[in-house]
């Protein structure tokens, strides 16, 4: 349904053509000073229009929050939060009507539902992602004040323009896999460093410079050809505690590859060392423990993504998560109709060449909402557990006190 | 939690050393002819012990149904069943307990319930996974009768070793994406035609011999080495009516992918093109409709993996998960205690070298409880629409009735 | 949290000073044909300012839809949904507001969120309820159009006086309760005949005139005398389908409790013959079958009040619900601060003394929202169940199709 | 469906004539010290064959713990529990069969399922209590060492034989409601003292000697004439923390209604003043707030049963459940068949002519269930409040850290 999360859920509502899209955030925790500037930001990076590589499509995407707050403080009660539909245009049926257009959900809402919205695709739309990512930036909000979470995302990948440092699954088939390195320095130094300034420094936000122009040539070629193109985008979450994740079927990366396929156009997610990772040998794969400065366990390759059995070990998490190529392009396409006629189709409307610049800040929603919920579910058996006498059953070395 | 799944809900409970693990599946239809041999034939392809390429470790994993049955008949309440941990070994403490075994649940179960059970990672074991197979195959029962659908999982790559026919994404860092080609007929003809009596013919469970003969090799390596390595499965779901999926958060590969993520030792999942759709232009991932055979709908290429918009379209569902190696490994690693103190740890105990010929039955059996969810919230919506007075407001080709 | 069900889902959101209310009703059948004036009728009924005996808060409540329709055709997406609270007056905070109010929830909404909201009780407020009257009248138009069920509720009682043919539980502690009189043939007739019309013929919405106008005068005497006064709703829902609800813990009459004591002011619930069922021997409670005119089989007397086993029997579901008085009333009350210091406190304000009349539409839409959400989870176990190959190994008696 | 709860959830299974009923207990906080033992003592109290006054069918209800602890401790991890129908009789069909017992889940099972199970009312039989009594003992170990929290019911009528102490609805039809007492003293001082010891010292559970002898006289009466009789269950929960209860719809009178009307054979709930509530002005009903002795803010006259707004407020709470008559009397009824053909049907079998002396622990085994969910969820929000930083933009007197 159109419910995210347990205990920090997020419900939303609308489509492209319809008065309003929106949302209600239940369980925000209360006392959090928020305003509407917090979630405006992370609104704009999602906004189409900001630079040539996107749809020229304008809204403001404004966000009206309608309850839970006062005095700018959240109470605790949902929060409902609006966002117009203000560039939205009326419907004209054309010939395009009888094609559902190829890739696009146009053919499977009609399957599904037995009623066909002027949108074809209704609830499809990249339209719908704008209440996700104001109703992220509210758990983002919360994870940054209360912990210092830190969540950022960025361009991987365009096409076959992969950003150097990042690990990359290999197709060589070479029996010789235990030569295979793990991840490289560079990659770590970068996840353990990169800030939402430098990812929006390029248009592309795809923090290497080099890479980046090629990328943004890449999607002008796209653009030009009135065809569209792929791309991947990772994200890395930092300062989370451990213990996060819930067993066996809620596992921290169970949700997190849910969050991140329920965004449109997705069609992959891995975790640490990913697949590639599933081409490497164990002694080489492990992460060994070793003592961080502060005493505390660490490991020192966190090949793993920073879970281990569906749980956070405190290192960083990073995944990453492949987009196909918009559906819609400008060319005319052969394809049938809805009764199977054979003919052409030529893309109506504005779109982008490439989604994965725009993604960016819906990647980091979906994983604040992910991270929130899982914390909060976590904190719960926390605060239960401490308020139980000592365990006097068990030697000192099988217990210690849960940590969130 | 230990949930899985709304209207067709499975919940787990058990860990490797405790007296027995098991399940309660609710929301299976009634009137379903079902025996403990449906379900025992894809136990027994999950048990350890079947070939020399897994665990010694010798159960009989019988499964026992203990309610919601009669006379061979589902009566439509929950359905109890278990399995004991008859080879059971009591834990003996010794200096490996100081340990956190690298890359296992150990640390992350302490810190996130802060009791250590004896098996370390409490429910992170693979022994878990036997309730889930158990509940997989009673919604495949429901599926393969009331639908004709069949799932069927075979391993794709073992190491570097790739089935020759599937689609891997590529690491050639080309701007000429253009020529990319799209899925091989090959690999479609295998979709199409697979069935579990092929995948069972070799231990490895690749139905291509060649590979597979190749991929046992690096497995026995790894056993020699006292090492383990990673490999690929890959699924495909045929016969699956259209209208599957939920738009916004649980489209149908958005559940699929929380479903494998789920299972122990995944790090990515990838449906239809994957990640290779993600370096190719929209011209040629787009797939065109044509009218089939019998009148109906289908696409060309099925670049999509069988989803549009989150919404099955009647085409095969096929889709990549990729399994890190085990990271139990015979050979000393170096490491350090949970206090920090650096050492060396040797793994004691039982482990399959390679977990992907094992794995196939998990991966068909999560796939199974996704489509029976799916499918069962789709029926409703079906039923519900199908009483409705005939819609009087809408051109006629805006309308169609649901189909499940 | 703030939603209910589970296949008709309905999240609301908004307290009394803020910018609007709303809720987002998720699981509506889509080709459903509503228009904004189905459930502005309901609204109107719920709304402050009908009569003398009401509060005189005037507010229009037009409800806005947003998404989840298109030409007046449900999607099958959600519909979201905001009424503005268009009289809302700025809070002023004053001596008053160091009084937590007797019998409110200023108390324990500061306790459980640390945070006090103007309004004092945030979410408590009876403003809140205009969302769910929306949710539920889109719940009733499905029903009645799809099945032609009918939910009627009723002013039963205000403070002691009770319409005369309504079974209310007898306090007579008297062993002789072989004689007690099963339900009088009249308030059988009653429940078999309502209408909204009669219903709303007298302003107390009890349609039992002498009675009403015995309640008129109670109401004006609580209001003359700045106090209030408690009453009692009862609700009969008609042509029912048998089979809804669901064993165990969602029995038919636990999600009606559930739904009814959820409503602001609610202090009781029951079912049937009720706590008056309590009292008497099986031999009069039992409700022996009997063949109907249409063949199939009814009950003679139907104490269980159409429910068995948590299952509907077709027959007519009744049940009553007891409001307390509302705690604001006019006359200064002996109590204390929050910090414990003794005081009085004159309520401020805007109130309703007595709230059953206006409490109708609420406990129909409450009604509305458990009968569509049992409803939807029946109709996908019937259309699962219908396409398996028929039984073999069951005697015929022993089955027989499920039926919604 | 077969699972209550959010945060402690709580799945069963099993019929009357399967090999085991059970359950599976997830979210019960690691670190809980817990034997067997301290859930058999309430399965004991709920077995049958206690007394003359209950069935004489004979079982040992023995609860089998199968996961989730070791050395007597819980691990966080889903508990998983068996009991045996170990007097389990084999159904022989007869003639019988061709009756659908009225009052019984026989005929409504037939219609929801389509097949017929042996016990006919499938999971309505009393015996699946049994599964929640044992996951309700767990939830109330952790609230009496966590908390301090009791949870005591107790009879407090059969048939028209009230405890003359509780508060009952009057049926006078009386406009001088302005007269009505407040709940009496002597039922407050019972509700603050009563102990489970005091409740088995009579059989009946009534901890009124004299009312609770003239009870057994009317049971023993019953019994003779081969009836059955109704009869109530009042409990009271104290040392309850406040704010537990989530607005709007899972308010913790609206859960525990919910887990009420979920027990078999139940027809009524009322908290607090409940229905008599509903007949008194609110000058009389408000509870006036009083400083305690410990500085803390109580009420005087606790008529809204320990709730305000639906959350609770650190007084008691207590409520009273109405149970009907068991529907299996050994005297010949005229019904009618499945085919509408009339006849005799003589109940077979063994069967309580009272349910309440056994109802008692089912009580306060949902009660429990409903507090640990409640507070778990409220633990979580508190536990995440307390790491924000102070909120400055809000008077002091505005703002409180919230509490458990």
């Amino acid at each position: 349904m159109s419910t995210f999360g347990t205990a920090f859920r997020v419900t939303t509502f609308g489509e492209s053509h319809c008065a309003s899209i929106g949302a209600i955030i239940d369980g925000c925790p209360p006392g959090l000073q928020l305003s509407p500037a917090d979630i405006q930001v992370q609104l704009n990076r999602r906004r189409p229009g900001q630079s040539d590589l996107t749809t020229p499509r304008n809204e403001k995407d404004a966000v009206l929050l309608q309850s839970g707050l006062e005095h700018g403080v959240t109470l605790g009660t949902p929060i409902g939060l609006l966002i117009r539909n203000e560039d939205q245009r009326p419907h004209d049926y054309s010939e395009t009507d009888l094609y559902p257009r190829p890739s696009h959900a146009d053919f499977t809402y009609l399957e599904k539902y037995g009623v066909k919205a002027s949108s074809g695709g209704g609830r499809s739309s990249a339209r719908e992602t704008a209440a996700r990512v104001a109703a992220g930036a509210i758990a983002e909000r919360y994870l940054k004040l209360a912990h210092g979470i830190e969540i950022i995302a960025f361009v991987s990948s365009v096409g076959k323009i992969h950003i150097p440092v990042a690990a990359v699954s290999s197709s060589e088939d070479d029996e010789n896999d235990d030569a295979v390195e793990p991840l490289s320095d560079e990659f770590r130094k970068l996840l353990a460093s990169i800030s939402r300034e430098e990812v929006d420094k390029h248009p592309t936000r795809c923090p290497h410079f080099e890479t980046a122009e090629r990328m943004k040539k890449r999607i002008v070629r796209a653009k030009e050809a009135l065809d569209s193109i792929g791309g991947t985008v990772t994200c890395v979450i930092r300062n989370l505690p451990s213990g996060l994740g819930e067993p066996v079927f809620d596992k921290f990366e169970a949700k997190l590859a849910h969050a991140m396929l329920s965004i449109p156009a997705t069609k992959g997610f891995e975790i640490g060392s990913g697949f590639r990772g599933a081409e490497v040998p164990g002694s080489k794969h492990n992460d060994a423990f070793v003592r961080r400065a502060d005493g505390s366990l660490g490991t020192e390759t966190n090949w793993s993504g920073g879970v281990q059995g569906g749980i956070t070990n405190r290192e960083d998490v990073y995944f990453r998560v492949g987009f196909k190529p918009p559906a819609t392009i400008s060319q005319a396409q052969a394809t049938a109709q809805y009764d199977g006629t054979p003919g052409s189709l030529a893309a109506r409307g504005r779109h982008d060449p490439c989604v994965v610049p725009r993604a960016i800040p819906i990647v980091e929603a979906m994983a604040s909402m992910v991270v929130m919920d899982l914390l909060l579910i976590q904190k719960s058996r926390q605060a239960a557990a401490s308020l139980l006498p000592p365990i006097t059953t068990l030697p000192a070395t099988m217990v210690m006190p849960p940590k969130v």
